[in-house]
């Protein structure tokens, strides 16, 4: 018997979870496992469901695409795992911590490649036998440098793109590339610190605690849908310093962990939000 | 429209979603919101419901009984609080804190009484109009003592019945007067501690870490399911004492969590394990 | 054998430790507790010590005047319970919680009355015996509004006063009457939102976290020295009220614990950070 | 100006931090940075006092051990990176980690080999250019076992030996020669859980909480003094697989986080609890 994953969303409407349910029932198919959720701030209906059986699902899911709301997004999970590119700078914690992951099966993904704007941390994917691509971004403009990052992306054909500290900001027309696709990491703190060295603001005002937010990247940057986040204690013996290291151990954590979840098609988006069947 | 709220486990089958769903759309109710989870280590079926409509629930709960397995779970929910009785010994933080969350509307259920084996807490309950009775263990025997508990808690005919830091252990005669209507919190520890004084014991180990758990009172008392659990962080500067504190503190957020989880049916018992669909 | 707590910060310098706890040796003190912290970014240094003996501690704080910096801030904490006035508008949850732990003493500091800007938690405030004084902002300007709560402050001599979810925002002519001595509390996010109705904000970015930061108030309101932190974790299943609910439960935790460690002398303040002895 | 950090522990007495001070103060070093704590328990003394000077620190060292109580334990840490030799079985979450770390800077010791009683993790230590030593225990008894571990470890001269998932019981000979020198980690659940496949366990009774401890191992194995501990929340829809991944992500953060505070002379041994100047 083969598993399917089926993910739909659509406005929510009257027995919306029997009719499809009911698709799959007769059309010979046993539901394993089933989430749903109303969002009641939208009626916005979400279900993720995992079916198995001998025939091919796919006139099954051509039938729900005639029976459901025509806006609905209705879709089969591929099968296998999905691949994955890394975008980083310098910092190696994410890209060193989904390397390890990714090489002992904690990470239900494939990195096909590393890009980096700087050659640093070369030696760390080529250890795990990942190919790396320094693309530098010096004496050229923005636009030429992302337009060498995509193409050496679409050799990749990747699902998900996931900036592990990549840190130089990216176009909106990049980011118009890979809607609902690209990942991004980034520490946070309560309250949060805008500009330059927000590690040295989070010392001066003292905090006691430092996060790390998961987010899907949109073209408002740091706004977009956040995907995980967690948190550790500081306290007033943290120098800055000590404050950025308790950024990296928690920062490497959170992505990990929406990468996993994403990975694993548990997380929907809807708006400015996820909907994340963990 | 009447809100209700459906409530079923049973050994998982094929086609359940559907043929449930199916019955209350054909009825003429609206889901509003479904939640479900499949165990697969038991292959068992767990699926919280609520739905509207104009007509009684009640004709179409039958017609389920008939077509779902003879050994399936289910119930509607009862519309309303929850009423609920406290047992309490000399600590005040757990009572006080519900007391507090009951008269502000942060607790679904209705407390009736609360029931002391000492006269401590009684200028607490009273201050909150609340009945307070005075069952005192001394200079009679367990039976004797049990009996006389429940004689007052009969009275009250209360759904479930909330040890909140009530400190003598419970007769398994007692414990079966409540299945899967009694719960208890108590502190916990990574390690746990057996024995007297646990904090003590704690402190002499110097944990970092202080927690507490609230479950479901089983006749193997501190072994019953878990419904939640939460921590506070310590260290070497905290006395025994200090220690202890923190535990309160934790004890009463975890508690009023896992009351507000069973008061709003989202908690399923299953052999000696929750689900919970918070 | 009479305790004694000393607190001395200033311009770091060679010696100080020595000098410090020399003139307490010499004095027949025994020292049975002693904190100190360099903060190395601005070589400021703090030193919180405990001793006992049978003489006046007077002299000796004299004589530690004349030998340390000019600019040293040197004080012997008032012996006993500090007196403190809490200021309310209609949220129950900080106030109840304050005021069971003040009964139960929990809290070491002398809760002397309770000004609220509405008449909402007169109630709550008068079953604990705790005097409640309105003073309604209605009809009146800010100014006198303000000079009122100011005289019933004076009324009572507090050493702190608590602004426990206190929803109108002060005049800097009433900060600065209490310097260092007015403490805050209020809900914090990752990332933080600003402008009205932040957890509709947070529901709409679907933050998986919920925090709460204790503080003192500065002139830049919520931009004061953080004092305590805490979180709760939360996610789609929550609404922007259950979202509201975690962040009261985390809130009141946290402004007790705050509250704790200032009125045990735990707490040193410097530039705007703060040095928790805790 | 060379830095020193001197570690003192001894029965509290009447002005030591004034002598230990004054020590330092008239032999002309600068104390840079401080920290005494007095287990009243036990009336115990702790210090780690950093300081710094041009001439040798030996002499002085020599004087305070004439004047201090003759059980006092005085001693200058070494300047430098501490060696450690990590021992392992077949899980790479923890040495995967540790060798990140020390390739990046993030551990403040040098890891000069691995041991492992499987040579699964071989590529795993070479990749980072860490000598590996596979030590296999068939075929031989444990005490010829331990001897060749011993030898190869030995042959390292460790400071520290760091059990980062090593899954053999070692015998009270061989902990003896490691005296608070033997680092472990391991998972906790609150409760905890005897026997086999605790995550077996875990998931049964359907813990909320997943946690690890790093401790000092003594002959009573797991009973050793706790250096750190963390937790990371689970719920009902974690298998008892995702449990176990739960466990590793924080006992890798747990381990590195122990170490790092070993590591840098910030943790003493007091009977069976320890003090960390963290």
């Amino acid at each position: 018997m083969t598993q399917h994953l089926l993910l739909i969303d659509c406005p929510d409407e009257k027995g919306l979870v029997h009719r499809i349910t009911g698709v799959l029932f007769h059309a010979g198919f046993n539901i394993t496992s089933n989430q749903e959720f109303v969002d009641s701030s939208s009626a916005h209906f979400f279900m993720r469901t995992a079916f198995e059986g001998e025939s091919s699902p796919e006139p099954t899911i051509e039938y729900l695409r005639q029976i459901l709301p025509s806006s609905a997004s209705i879709r089969l999970a591929v099968a296998g795992r999905r691949p994955i590119v890394l975008m980083v700078t310098k910092e190696p914690h994410c890209l060193g911590d989904l390397l390890l992951r990714h090489e002992y099966g904690d990470l239900p993904g494939e990195i096909r490649a590393v890009v980096g704007n700087h050659d640093t941390l070369r030696p760390l994917a080529e250890r795990f036998g990942i190919p790396f691509h320094h693309v530098p971004h010096e004496g050229i403009d923005r636009a030429g440098h992302e337009s060498r990052i995509q193409s050496v992306l679409a050799s990749y054909a990747p699902e998900y793109v996931v900036l592990a500290k990549y840190m130089r900001i990216l176009s909106p027309e990049f980011i118009r590339e890979w809607p609902s696709r690209l990942l991004n990491i980034h520490h946070s703190f309560l309250p949060a610190f805008a500009g330059a060295n927000p590690y040295r603001q989070a010392f001066d005002r003292g905090v006691k605690i430092i996060g790390a937010t998961a987010h899907f990247v949109t073209e408002e940057l740091d706004e977009g849908p956040i995907i995980s986040q967690g948190v550790l204690p500081v306290d007033h013996t943290f120098t800055a310093a000590d404050m950025a290291q308790a950024g990296r151990d928690v920062e490497k954590l959170v992505l990990a962990k929406a990468l996993r979840l994403v990975l694993s098609e548990r997380v929907f988006l809807h708006r400015n939000r996820t909907i994340t069947f963990d």
